[in-house]
């Protein structure tokens, strides 16, 4: 045809070392559908009795489905005392994992509480009846108005991020006449720190609690750490925990102060997904090596991070010789990430030079943690079929960043099929975008009964904003 | 206090190499206000004739604003006939680059035409008054039903992304009984390959256009070929116009084919806007040196793009002694990129160890591309003040990936100061997300006016499509 047919160098070599790799690789994805609790009829996975493609068919791709019976077993985990007499933790939902009201509202059905970092969360909460006394407030972004409704309303604590809150909020709470409950947050120099939290180093959380305790307005009930990132271990979370309560030791001997809460934020993971290495990445796009999968085995889970974190302060608790504080928790990701998943048809294939792109309906748009963690994908319609084809997968908006799988292997798929994107409960929908496609529908699926928890956007609500009528300027 | 207060060794050479550093570096920014055709009125600064500040005290913060005399300006550049005597580019905007109803319909009075990536963009083409021979189709993603709409109104062109789109396009087209206008994508080998375009290598390329001249409903008038990411230099835009240009002799000596239409896509960079190294970034990170801006003199303007690039083609058709062809550009960041800003206020100022974190009302959830593009920021109610501060400006999201900038030297800051973050028309409106806020308002100034384009989302909008209703499930 008048142009070359030879592949250069790299090319080749780059080829050939693909196909070692892939005659050496796992056929089987690491993590079955079982991990899930779906199973598989003919060639199809179901969810609680339901075909995930069919569902697909039914409510409009692509589309979110929660789980009910995951996400009620993953709450009592975490709502259960840990030991026969022991009190319960008491659970706030971070709001800004899954933001999805349907979920929010089963989970507060079920004693869970809300933890919130705006002004819009705080007004979400209320507006599903979430009682004042169970309310959270975090964040280094509160706006005065939030605050001034914080006061008025007496939510359960507002955590003081950094020091200059603390007279911002003192003053607010002056000018309302009204004790507010807070803590304050700390941060123990593991996960984050930036701009979260009075550090503990070189005695600046420390002064921040003696000005907060000197505050008239404020009521000091609590201390607040957050980590962040994702404890996947006992042994973060025992550095954690124990860095915690040295700082307890701290503020009892040099303030006598010892807080009524002890909040331990989030951070806890979801067994089935972990960060991605940059190794990984680069393995997978230019070997199509598999990417590594986490072992779910070896993540803890809720019941022992519940278990191991009590076990921890109950034991320092009684070095001190004091009574048990409240504790709290804020679970994100471990409460709902994996109780999710995301279903998205394939538009088109295009085969190119012995690559082939499965171009799916739903991309980073929809689903922007695919870049930066594992998160299993499988073939619900496709299952038992030979994983004998490599992928890459894109979504639709017209980005080469639009990739939400380099190289993965799957059985032969065709427009039509569907994929399920595993554990998308947590950061797929507040990281949603409307880029040139509209945002997805949401159904929970409870036994046998599927009930619609969201809409899909339509056209008209992604420019509900703006001035339509071409009279406007 | 019963702390520690020694610095550990790799953090006090950190901190002797960031003095070190910031002793030498600008310290006015690169890129100053007059760039933008920004004025300075004491210490504000203005956008014809309007302060940034009061702008965002008016309309709310954080605050989109476009400006109306640089886009016009930006349009007609784009518009005007390279040579006395010769025919204007036709111009379509690239929808996805700032869907904003308000900006779009301002360039379509001035006589540009739409590009659109999938069914909602083309929806809002209409919605918007666009005539169907204005509407141009593209994207690896076109639905069904799309097609069979572009079909039905007759649009200017459908560019065919890939093999398995032919036939899928002919058969609609023949169940409508319509011929409909199409072009062959093409990739050349330089920018954007993977899912998009038909590669010329190994006559990939070749065998699209000659099983789409085959299909008896497709009318094959155009060729396409959208490089991707930014073209900043002549010999950029010469190495790619030249590869299509080859690709156009093939597609006449093989196929007999001279298209009507050579629709050459987008990727012209703004003048202001690069993108950021890696090391640039590290070194920004780890020692506090200033991120390099870019050089906008050296830059590639509208004006020498649309002559370089009529001129090559009108050089090459000389040679083939054939009628010049039409030629079509879909500009994106070029176009809206440098015509719009982005103001944010300063909700608070967290000062720890040494560093400072300006915690903003806007961050990644507005603008996305900050994290991996050059833009710059200006104080806009500090202008001229020494900038001998140095911080790290974060969003209101609790996350530490919720930094716009590393470390910026700028004037000292307070709550309620005015961070302007310069070249906003690109990419920020289409990533933006309800992330915990809601997003912002966006306003044109046109000389003295202004005018609102899009109100501020409301918190009843980010839950508009869920039953909010205590009784459902």
């Amino acid at each position: 045809m008048g142009l070359s047919s030879v592949k250069r160098p790299k090319q080749q070599t780059k080829a050939l070392l693909r196909r070692v790799v892939g005659a050496y690789a796992a056929r089987e994805p690491r993590l079955g559908p079982e991990r899930w609790g779906l199973e598989v009829r003919g060639n199809e996975l179901l969810l609680e009795g339901n075909s995930l493609h069919r569902l697909e068919q039914e409510y409009g791709s692509p589309l979110q489905v929660v789980a009910a019976q995951k996400l009620r077993s993953n709450a009592r985990t975490f709502l259960t005392p840990p030991e026969a007499g022991s009190s319960a933790c008491e659970v706030y939902y971070s709001y800004k994992t899954n933001p999805v009201p349907g979920v929010l509202r089963f989970l507060h059905e079920m004693g869970v509480g809300a933890e919130v970092i705006s002004h819009y969360e705080f007004w979400l909460a209320r507006k599903l009846g979430v009682a004042p006394e169970r309310i959270v407030y975090n964040g280094p972004a509160k706006s005065d108005e939030s605050i001034r409704e914080a006061v008025r309303l007496g939510i359960q604590t507002l955590n003081l991020n950094h020091q200059e809150e603390i007279a911002r909020v003192a003053r607010i709470a002056q000018e309302e006449q009204k004790k507010l409950r807070v803590g304050v947050r700390i941060s123990v120099g593991q996960g984050w720190e930036a701009q979260f939290g009075s550090p503990i180093a070189r005695g600046q959380a420390l002064a921040a609690f003696r000005e907060a305790v000197q505050a008239p307005w404020l009521d000091v009930v609590g201390l607040h750490a957050h980590r962040g990132g994702m404890i996947l271990s006992e042994a973060e979370l025992t550095a954690f925990v124990d860095a915690v309560l040295d700082f307890v030791a701290t503020l009892r001997s040099e303030l006598g102060l010892s807080p009524q809460v002890l909040n331990f934020g989030g951070s806890l993971g979801t067994p089935t997904v972990k960060p991605l290495s940059p190794l990984d990445q680069r393995l997978n796009r230019t070997l199509h090596r598999d990417l590594s999968a986490p072992d779910p085995d070896a993540a803890l889970s809720i019941e022992r991070y519940v278990a191991l974190l009590s076990k921890l302060v109950r034991a320092r608790y009684a070095t001190f010789g004091a009574p048990l504080p409240r504790i709290f928790l804020e679970p994100g990701r471990s409460l709902t990430g994996n109780a999710q998943l995301l279903l998205t048809s394939v538009l088109s294939i295009k085969r190119s030079d012995g690559d082939a792109y499965a171009i799916m309906d739903a991309g980073i748009n929809h689903a922007e943690s695919v870049r930066s963690e594992y998160h299993q994908v499988l073939a619900a319609n496709h299952w038992g079929e030979p994983a004998d084809q490599t992928y890459t997968v894109v979504g639709p908006i017209c980005s080469p960043g639009d990739t939400l799988y380099r190289a993965v292997r799957l059985p032969r798929l065709e427009p039509g099929d569907t994929l399920a994107i595993m554990d998308s409960g947590a950061y797929f929908v507040p990281f949603s975008t409307s880029f040139s496609f509209p945002r997805p529908a949401i159904v929970m699926t409870d036994g046998g009964d599927v009930s619609s928890l969201r809409r899909r956007e339509t056209f008209d609500d992604i420019v509900c904003c703006d001035q339509l009528r071409a009279e406007g300027s």
